[in-house]
């Protein structure tokens, strides 16, 4: 199995949103990665993320709490699997920080960053265990809500530097 | 969360085999890393490995199917999530290749090898999800099970050479 075939999303099973857009890799990288910037972008506005933490290391501690704008929190807690600064970021909710296996794994982000002309070219893809999987997290709004935060970040990209 | 305090492990969740053995680490690594050298000593005589894959990269593939006496077939497939050369190997089979999250996680092994002067400090860590998985390994025979393949693992390795 080549990197290629191992992460080639599968239809029936993952989500996936590509898109290029205009914002630098490493701006981009950067509100990915430091809890400060996250809570800007990371969900749909009215949303707001009320607690974040990164752990940027093998099994590190990726943790988010969603606020609702009725006020309903929604924790999330995970790790990263793979880092390649500035290219790829890989975590799930599978494993808790440490790898220890969670109670409701629901699915993995593969995200990938490539610079191009007028940009990044930004591929967010959401692997699920089965096919249920997929359609609850289409259903949960995976497109326009992952689209939203997109534009969100960058947006938010501009105030930056 | 330093790296020590994250895999650190947990007496009510977790299962650890600690012993030194008289194997130098190179050799250990290489029969843990390779199928030809898995199928000798995985799994507890007269079971055999009838089938083994290792993709050692993150996120790749390890798989392996086992074979009771009676002749029934146990598959298993996880995936890598950390490769440190002879030092440190993990897996779990709560993810497949590729990090889909699985039907039946069930846990994550944290393999630590450190030269010690008389072989071997090896430490295989068993990672549950929670006590019910603790119980269930323990009960399926972790540490004679675990133990006994330390012991085929190590007569093996005098054969490597």
């Amino acid at each position: 199995m080549t990197a290629a075939s191992m992460f080639k999303p599968d239809s029936r099973l993952d989500l996936v949103l590509d898109r290029v857009v205009d914002a630098p890799v490493d701006l981009l990288w950067e509100a990915w990665t430091t809890p400060a910037h996250l809570k800007h972008w990371f969900v749909p506005k009215p949303w707001t993320i009320t607690h974040c933490e990164v752990d940027l290391r093998l099994g590190g501690k990726f943790h988010f709490v969603m606020r609702s704008p009725e006020g309903q929190e929604f924790p999330n807690t995970g790790c990263f699997l793979d880092i390649v600064p500035k290219q790829r970021l890989v975590w799930t909710d599978a494993l808790l920080p440490g790898y220890r296996p969670s109670e409701n794994p629901f699915f993995t982000a593969v995200l990938t960053f490539e610079p191009v002309k007028s940009g990044t070219r930004y591929i967010a893809t959401a692997i699920h265990r089965d096919e249920a999987g997929r359609k609850k997290h289409e259903e949960m709004g995976f497109h326009s809500g992952w689209g939203t935060v997109l534009d969100q970040l960058v947006v938010y990209t501009k105030t930056m530097r």
